[in-house]
């Protein structure tokens, strides 16, 4: 058995990885980055067992990545959000797809800066004005046509078209 | 059961998340960038079983994240060694760290430029000169006396003083 956390190791990055270390974890999140917020399109979109998402999401609210609040459209349903240390993880997050795009030598979509549409460098910063822009001031666009078989849910869908981070998705429009 | 890749998330992310995303993987990294190249060096700084290191290592180098080759000092025996590939991971890597920094409060260590003497940002970049330095132009120093109860492990004890990245680690000195 591996212990559960590492705490016998004096280290940032051990830190981080018990927070986001678990196996679906950073998919979560990425999904939150996308715009993703409601229960049931994790679900659909990740494919994994409730249970799994269930206990990851909880954990990141008992971690402050992530916060619930009451869904406006759903009564007893429940929104979770990033919050501000949840977003600090952007730039991590985006380096590691980055690595994650080189080694696929797939390039599925392209993330813009909004300001001037430059694709942003490895690190999420703008070379062209030379700074990192916070999420919200990010595009994210397909630059392939789906394979075949590719995922239809809500989530899939939405991200077909281009797409501001963190804006709500799926719309109602993107329902297969 | 979880499955054992994320190969329905057409994702950069999840491709990276199948390479690096195993536990323990990332801290096995971290050694290799410490400059640490002996399989007992890992198993006693990380503290691992032997058999889950040596998984880890042998998927790294299939995968190509590293190499294994001979040991010059003990025939029969290997050094495991980051590849290209391996050091593109540096500002993930670091990245997830400065989160897990933020997380933590605490700050044990610091990453500097060889050049200038500057702290790295975040994303690994030196300001001062406005580069992300290779981590062979980095300095990592320790900033906090050790914790009582601390390792001390020869890769442990060659922490505790200013170590340029991928600089053999630990040197025989360092034995306990």
């Amino acid at each position: 058995m591996l212990p559960s956390s590492y705490d016998r190791q004096d280290c940032s990055l051990a830190r981080a990885l018990e927070i986001v270390g678990e196996r679906w974890t950073l998919l979560v999140l990425r999904d939150a980055f996308y715009g993703v917020r409601r229960f049931n399109d994790f679900l659909a979109h990740l494919d994994i067992p409730r249970t799994v998402l269930s206990n990851r999401l909880r954990a990141l609210v008992e971690s402050g990545v992530m916060v619930k609040v009451p869904d406006p459209s759903h009564s007893a349903r429940w929104l979770y959000e990033l919050t501000g240390e949840g977003m600090a993880l952007w730039p991590a997050l985006y380096a590691l797809r980055s690595w994650g795009e080189r080694q696929s030598g797939r390039r599925p979509r392209v993330f813009t800066h909004d300001a001037c549409g430059t694709p942003l460098e490895p690190t999420a910063r703008c070379e062209t004005c030379g700074v990192q822009p916070a999420p919200n001031r990010v595009f994210v666009a397909p630059l392939a046509e789906p394979k075949p078989g590719a995922r239809t849910d809500p989530v899939a869908l939405g991200l077909r078209r281009k797409h501001r981070l963190l804006d709500f998705l799926p719309l109602d429009s993107d329902a297969a």
